[in-house]
């Protein structure tokens, strides 16, 4: 320990003993000022995500017309004194936003307008996940985590990765824990359990309404969740509501899902920092050729994550004719996708 | 542990062993849909209060028109898979709200409209902690912890208390922990310290804009805070910083301060939970005549919480003339606020 005389701007670590801190991480986090970003800050400032002993720096993004906005909500992370937040940058700057960082949010995309379908959607977004991959593959760190949230997620997560040069595609994911969770919801409530009971769900290909949340693996209360489900609930009514739930918050809420988005970002990245202790989870990757899905495309498999943080996707499951189609289905989807942005990846 | 045949309806706690949980505890949360707790919940629900071993059910409160909102929330929270949430009760009814509840965040009330001032705003919130007051005391748990967020916090927790019989004075707090986070953050700022290194800091009084932060115990960087600061900024700039800091925010966000609200009430909660381990801090609790402030008004005073939940205010700091005057200003309007409800408590 530093004697009093030479404390003026000694480190972190060595002022708490009481409480000897890790370095801290940084942690970026784009479309910051929006309604996920609100939710998802104060989660990870809270130490849910990388744990209650790790601090962070917040590197915040978002476009200059909202940085008045994104100041705001750096105050009230101020304001709320968390002990694990060392530092906060709000930029503008995609490089500065990335400088270095452990972990990247990127959540803000262009959101889809009335006039719009999934086409014009993805077009939309492209050009601003190619900056976004290109300031990756210049300022992050080398194996940083990066977790697309904002849609269309898997093919924004696409443009990102092929324009981040340098980086292993293994740095890449885009999140369909939230389908996960949501059908996990759907599995508990209908059993009438706990979440907590409800292990080992979870989703194949793309985060749109043809996502497939497969239940042939998953365990309610320890024992196999199919033989207490009914086949019919689970091929139409539990398929259909859980694909068609963001529509229907939208509907009870006023307003779109938030901090499940949020939470679901939280849970993505946190299995993926710490492992997942064998269970099974989901996580769109770049496939590799995993159960014949095209390489490059990403896509949600089942997957496992060790203590060092590396992503194993489940294999040698069996696939019914009835998941094949489920399966190619969502190939073709992003396939179609993929067309669509073929000039920015 | 049961066997396989007897597991239909078994308890949660058995499922579960390499979980071994706790028996959930039932909080109670109301004006459940609103913008506070849309944050409060998801920081509840992920174990930042209570701990990560402590299983809850959800007790949300809202008024009939925003059921509809409030089922959106719950959809959500369903969609987020927590394992800690053992169940969700949404309800417009108070007493169903409040049953057994061991903590209860009191965040509903009527927001100030353009033409109130602060006595009318005491006056329209009055009848509904008349309300809540008596259903905590014909339902909640005999040592029930409530904390009173909704505005003007301290007047209503007055209200409340009056109104819940059987319930000991002790069962009932204030926020004004947002405050002292806030007063936290303005130091940290200053000295270019992470708020960790700034501790001890306390407010005085009424959650409005004459309560007053105070340094004089607080310690930066484990050196006195006051001898690292003018004491023309902390009597001038800093003091008004944190009174005015709620529209300072609205200012910048273009929305109220919601997050770091719900942020202040987990501090807050999580502290009278788990106690403070010597650390002091500010709860607004019904006077026992210390600091000759009179008995029963609902004031900020430094408190600390010992491991059992007990709160103790710290005694004989030194009063001077400076912070008698902050502290008679705040006996003055929070004396003013009680006759404006007078007939109800």
């Amino acid at each position: 320990m530093c004697g009093a005389g030479s404390r003026a701007r000694i480190g972190y670590a060595q002022i708490l003993p009481e409480v000897r801190m890790k370095a801290p991480i940084r942690v970026a986090v784009t479309g910051a000022a929006g309604n996920i970003g609100y939710s998802l800050l104060w989660r990870l400032a809270s130490g849910n995500c990388f744990g209650d002993d790790q601090p962070m720096i917040l590197q915040l993004l978002e476009i200059t017309p909202v940085m008045e906005r994104l100041n705001g909500v750096v105050m009230e992370l101020v304001d709320s004194a968390f002990p694990l937040v060392h530092d906060i940058v709000a930029t503008d700057d995609v490089n500065t936003a990335f400088r270095d960082a452990d972990a990247i949010f990127l959540v803000g995309s262009r959101p889809r307008s009335k006039d719009m379908d999934r086409a014009d959607l993805v077009a939309a977004n492209g050009p601003i996940f190619v900056g976004q991959g290109k300031a990756i593959g210049e300022s992050a760190s080398r194996d940083v985590k990066v977790i697309t949230v904002g849609n269309p997620a898997n093919t924004n997560c696409l443009i990102a990765r092929a324009n981040a040069t340098g980086l292993d595609g293994s740095c890449f994911s885009a999140m369909t824990r939230l389908d996960q969770n949501r059908a996990v919801g759907q599995v508990a409530a209908k059993l009438g359990v706990p979440a907590a009971q409800v292990q080992d769900v979870f989703v194949w290909g793309n985060h749109s309404d043809k996502m497939y949340p497969d239940l042939r693996k998953a365990v309610a209360s320890e024992l196999p969740a199919m033989g207490q489900l009914d086949l019919a609930w689970v091929r139409e009514e539990f398929r259909r509501t859980v694909a068609t739930r963001g529509k229907a918050i939208i509907m009870a809420r006023g307003a779109s899902s938030a901090a499940s988005a949020a939470s679901a970002a939280v849970d993505h990245m946190r299995d993926w920092w710490k492992g997942t202790n064998g269970r099974i989870v989901s996580m769109a990757i770049p496939s590799q050729g995993w159960y014949d899905v095209p390489e490059g495309l990403v896509f949600s498999f089942p997957v496992t994550v060790d203590a060092s943080g590396t992503i194993s996707v489940v294999e040698g499951l069996e696939i019914d004719a009835y998941t094949r189609d489920r399966i190619v289905e969502n190939i073709q989807d992003l396939e179609s996708e993929r067309s669509a942005v073929a000039e920015l990846i």
